[in-house]
């Protein structure tokens, strides 16, 4: 088993539906970040079309990684490391060896099509050794397009409040990583 | 089963473990605001000693319940409308019918002591019709004295990478609240 994550700022849907490009959140990349290093992931991956914004992103990266707040908090700076930012989605799929080689699961917050439990996801990340990446949208979620050229769309997070689905993606990210890869030794058998 | 959830900004630890203030973070705001919500808690309480990071946070809740950005995006509204602004922990247990009324667990990233696990408070919860509130620290986590005073420690979330205990408090207030209240109907019995 090895997971990656991916975090998608184009192309995702604004309120309205449309498809557009959305700006980066600085606590996006330290909130992934973390949950990427917690869950034992590979790498996270931004994906942004926008040269200026890929800067910054490399700005707040090279900040922590070799940066005087990377001295200052050490466990900042492992996570990270496993940053990559790259152009696309597409680009993210060729660096971890191209789209035969590897599962792509897509997340989405509403039921756009059948879904994989995650349960039945926890089970298939055990069983398998073939890299799986996890791509989450910003924005109000994952153009058609990707959702539709994914391996799996797996279910989406609910609570105990019926139908209710507007977890950030920094909460939807730890959510997901955790019922797929969290420690579960005190629960009961 | 009613849960609620607060976010304190003293008494907590800062890297050094002294105890201190922090400072007002406007994604922990919204973000725990939406995992209450998602997750069916009552209430979300901030609680800082500092009138004017109060009144801060009380803009930012005004703006999304009763303001312009509310009407765009309702679901955020209603997110919002369970952030209660208080002065201190205290406060917030009596605005939920005072200590000896309610339960109160804390959270932390280390193993301070004998700790409740997962399982057992989900468990737990199922079983009190009391109220329980979760206390989350910002900074280094709650100082000795918040911890001291509950009435359980909740397990820190461990993940697949060993000890590595660096999640946003965002994060982990998500991945709490789903391990305790989350539906779990796609599990295998």
């Amino acid at each position: 088993m090895s997971v990656a994550i991916a975090l998608v700022h184009h192309p995702v849907l604004d309120g309205q539906g449309a498809v557009v490009t959305t700006a980066v959140t600085n606590l996006d990349v330290h909130d992934l970040s973390r949950s990427a290093r917690t869950y034992g992931c590979t790498d996270y991956f931004i994906t942004h079309p926008i040269a200026a914004q890929r800067e910054l992103v490399e700005r707040i990266r090279a900040h922590w990684t070799d940066g005087s707040s990377g001295r200052r908090i050490p466990d900042r700076r492992e996570a990270l490391r496993l940053l990559r930012v790259v152009e696309s989605l597409d680009e993210a799929v060729a660096a971890l060896g191209g789209r035969d080689a590897i599962d792509v699961w897509v997340t989405a917050a509403r039921r756009l099509g059948p879904t994989l439990s995650f349960a039945e996801a926890r089970e298939r990340l055990r069983r398998t050794e073939r890299v799986t990446l996890i791509v989450f949208g910003t924005g109000w979620g994952l153009a058609p397009a990707v959702v539709s050229s994914a391996d799996a769309l797996l279910e989406p997070i609910g609570g105990a409040a019926g139908d209710y689905n507007h977890l950030s993606v920094r909460a939807a990210c730890a959510i997901a990583l955790d019922r797929l890869l969290g420690a579960r030794t005190g629960d009961p058998a």
